[in-house]
């Protein structure tokens, strides 16, 4: 083969990084260093983003740039057009407004949560245009990948002049966002709540930001994992009570991730109660992933864990984080280091269990919390709640889950899917088809949106008990040991009593009273806090609850 | 529920941080504000770590804390010893001697190359304790969770005199096990080639780090991912053209992962000849996660290639990379920006395909590169090579393998692994077992170390043919596929001429004249290099190999 320099002489290999030097160029004038005024964002928008360009915007599912999302949707659509955008969350109005206002077109995101019914119909009526759906880190992926990010708008807490980071308790997926534009010759830019001479450590260095801003006011962020136990009903009791001896305790469960469900809240605050009457204290739950949930206070204060890693802050829980330092992972400055990144890594690698909640299943396990009409997306569940194919190391839950004598037989990561028969009166949760079925054809996605596969789940729990389904053997066993504790749903209007007997007998299903469980015990005095107030009183007074979630 | 605080006021929660405090208050007289002086490394080691400390030490496969692995086998085992070390890569010798001095006990690593066999026996003989074999995101999850290291000691090209660090290309895994513990109070000691006083760029900052060192001599860096193009055979070559009409082409895969094999450097070196004489130029392999291989630099200067994320450097290759930075991931500074985490990332979630080798695959697929006698871990392959169960995005390839019309269906990554039927004469690749079940016993594992299992491969490549395993509806058929690929080995000689015949009809096998390819046509002639000269060549002279690479 002749080498031929024909080609290579007429290409420039440095496209990227002219691009970038003639957008900070036009800014200029406009600007102080690194420093863009605030009441010029708009202006500088207009001349650092071009039409067509990926723009990653942060919004997360707790801290949002939403000083940067409100002067985004103020750029003239004549001059900024056909934006890609790329979110890990749809959180706020204007994350879609951009759309109607033709600033942007192409949407790729992980969670649309409030932003979810007006997505689908944008979508149906063609107002926008959907690349996909991701689980988190999938979409972090595919920004080294192929959806390598043009500019990135993100949020921290503090800058220096220089352009250094501060992000507090709230890193969250701010260095990952910024790192894949950064080292593309994106343009970085980064709200801030505050220039300050010395920052109390640097999150991310000015290496690798372009602009800073100070916002009007600070960015928004959503206390999302606070539960207020008065919402805890007995039967969420109950269905914790069966977590506990049938899965944590069975298994020997010591790393575990927690999600934002009440039930989860309900397995929290019976940790120092119930399972300590147990016995099980530094036998199960040791190790977390998971926000600093205020529900997790009690269990904290009495000694039961010794360590946890968090995606995210939470409001209000700064100064009892920074207070328990041997627990969570906090810098130098004492407060929270989050990285939400790293904490989905370790919820799908390093973990013994993946519990979550779900709106509807299949016969099968199959789950999914999109309803009709909605594009909910999926946060970090799927990357969570499935059995990890490049896991190699052993726990004894992991281990104990192995059902075949095989010798390349190996254990299986737990994901436990608990659900109430009934979301309300009429509404089974078990269904025989999804609504994720008709969502697909309606968002013109191209597979249907499942939260969460059957043949991943190796738990259901309902009221009526637990099904072991890693156990199963068959589809036909999977489906009649679902049928078995899903009541009279139409999935459990199949179920034969005689069925549900053997299936007790062999150990794959089991119901309150198999697991030593009356169901008269599982009442509210169990949890060991039964409000916010005396969350904030095992805090010692350190726990600071927003507003909203206070009662004095 | 009344709250108690007997065991609060008992407890205290910053034990962590006192203990940090105390070992840097005990080096005060030895250091100079960060700075320990290179001749005092043993003594402050002896003082910073305890016994039973967990250590993470930074072998990479590529770069080595060589300075630091070299004091520390230096120090007093009667002062520090039990130490529990966490590395991705047993590489050089004194990672092993410290277990044979008394100063390290037990050890959990992702893969150990050239020690594989020395820690083998050192495992059987109980002279060191294993904890598991991982890949390396995996170990990475693990330092959030349940592996959470006291001490890091890691490996980076420049310091400032606050500590801030600069990796230049090699950043690898470098600020996932500094952010590990410098986040849970743990100490961070980083060796440096030189302390300068403004760098390049910041790759972490000096909030992360306790203390830095200027090393003797410069770290260890290998030049692992280097292959002479003039040791690729035919053999390589025939199944370089399979893999590009019948993997590559067929499903149209735009983005992959290639590894350090010889097989997939001729796939690299067969893109702009073969594959660009069928038309394939910007329809398959654009977009990579990978290191900057030398055999990629023929594609890249044809405009095969758009972007290219590295888990680490490749020596040699800093200044082509950093003249071609619309391909790499570069800083403001202009070196390469490599991440393993986010390339193993992004390796997992967010491309169409991985290809790699192996040295021994079982009748249904299972495949281990660990031999008799070897304790050699996995390295990165159990991360990409399975189809990730969280993935929910959908790629032109990925939805390519979609097999089933049920409502619930969805794609599947491309795992393809490529062999040789032989080894070499009389050591056949296909056998009825896995040398991993006697390592399983022999290294007390829990678990036989399967690199890649059978039911993730979607494809095996012979000199044979393709075998379409995603395509079998039955374990007996997925047997027979591999058999008749298997040439004479045990596993081949099953085959029956008339299954054969069949499988080549249904499309699930097929052989190179199915594929419009004549053995007779697969030539070195058709490299687009055929040695590291011309390689150098195509580079315009950038790329400047190493020594033992130079024929000239």
């Amino acid at each position: 083969m002749v080498i031929t320099n024909k080609e290579k002489a007429a290409r420039s290999w440095t496209t990227r990084l002219e691009a970038k030097k003639e957008r900070i160029e036009s800014v200029k004038s406009l600007v102080d260093g690194v420093i863009i005024p605030t009441d010029r964002i708009v202006d500088a928008l207009e001349l650092l983003i071009k039409p067509g360009d990926r723009v990653v915007l942060e919004g997360n599912n707790q801290k949002q740039a939403s000083f940067l999302s409100q002067a985004l949707v103020q750029v003239n659509p004549k001059k900024v057009h056909d934006l890609h955008m790329i979110m890990s969350s749809i959180s706020r109005p204007e994350h879609l407004d951009i759309f109607e206002e033709g600033i942007a077109r192409k949407i790729d995101f992980s969670y649309a949560g409030p932003q979810s019914l007006r997505i689908a119909h944008m979508i149906e009526d063609g107002r926008i245009e959907l690349g996909d759906l991701h689980t988190y880190i999938e979409l972090y992926g595919r920004l080294f990948i192929d959806l390598i990010p043009s500019v990135a708008l993100v949020a921290a807490d503090k800058a220096d002049r220089n352009g250094n980071l501060y992000t507090g308790p709230n890193t969250e997926e701010t260095p990952t966002l910024v790192e894949a534009a950064a080292f593309r010759d994106g343009i970085v830019i980064a709200q801030v709540n505050e220039i300050v001479d010395e920052l109390p450590r640097v999150d991310i260095p000015s290496s690798w930001v372009d602009f800073i801003v100070v916002a009007d006011k600070p960015y928004e962020l959503e206390p999302l994992f606070t539960r207020d136990p008065r919402h805890i009903t007995d039967i969420q009791i109950l269905q914790a009570m069966m977590v506990i001896r049938g899965i944590y305790e069975k298994h020997g469960v010591k790393s575990l991730n927690h999600g934002i469900g009440f039930n989860t809240a309900a397995i929290e605050l019976l940790l120092p109660t119930y399972a300590e009457s147990l016995g099980l204290k530094g036998k199960i739950c040791t190790n977390w992933v998971l926000n600093p949930h205020p529900t997790l206070i009690p269990a904290i204060e009495s000694g039961w864990v010794e360590s946890v890693h968090c995606f995210g802050g939470e409001l209000g829980m700064e100064q009892y984080v920074a207070a328990r330092r041997d627990i969570f992972f906090t810098g130098k400055d004492g407060s929270l280091r989050s990285n939400r990144t790293l904490a989905q890594l370790a919820g799908q690698y390093a973990v013994d269990l993946f519990i979550g909640s779900t709106l509807q299943m299949d016969a099968l396990g199959n789950s999914s919390t999109v309803t009709k009409g909605r594009v909910a997306g999926y946060g970090g569940a799927p990357n969570m709640g499935h059995d990890p194919g490049g896991r190699r190391h052993s726990t004894e839950a992991w281990y104990n889950l192995m059902t075949s004598d095989d010798p390349l037989a190996r254990g299986k990561k737990l994901v436990v899917q608990v659900a109430e028969t009934f979301q309300e009166a009429n509404k089974p949760v078990f269904v025989e088809s999804l609504d994720a079925i008709s969502v697909k054809d309606q968002a013109k996605l191209a597979i249907a949106p499942v939260m969460i596969y059957g043949e991943d789940v190796t738990h259901v729990v309902t009221e009526e008990g637990i099904a072991y389904l890693y156990k199963s053997d068959s589809i036909s066993e999977r489906r009649e040991m679902i049928a078995s504790i899903a009541g009279v749903t139409p999935i459990g209007m199949e179920h034969n009593p005689k069925t549900a007997e053997r299936l007790r007998q062999q150990g794959l299903v089991a119901l309150p009273e198999d697991l030593g469980i009356r169901r008269s015990d599982a009442k509210r005095s169990l949890l060991a806090a039964k409000n916010i107030d005396e969350l904030v009183q095992w805090s010692g007074g350190l726990y600071t609850p927003p507003a909203k979630f206070r009662s004095w």
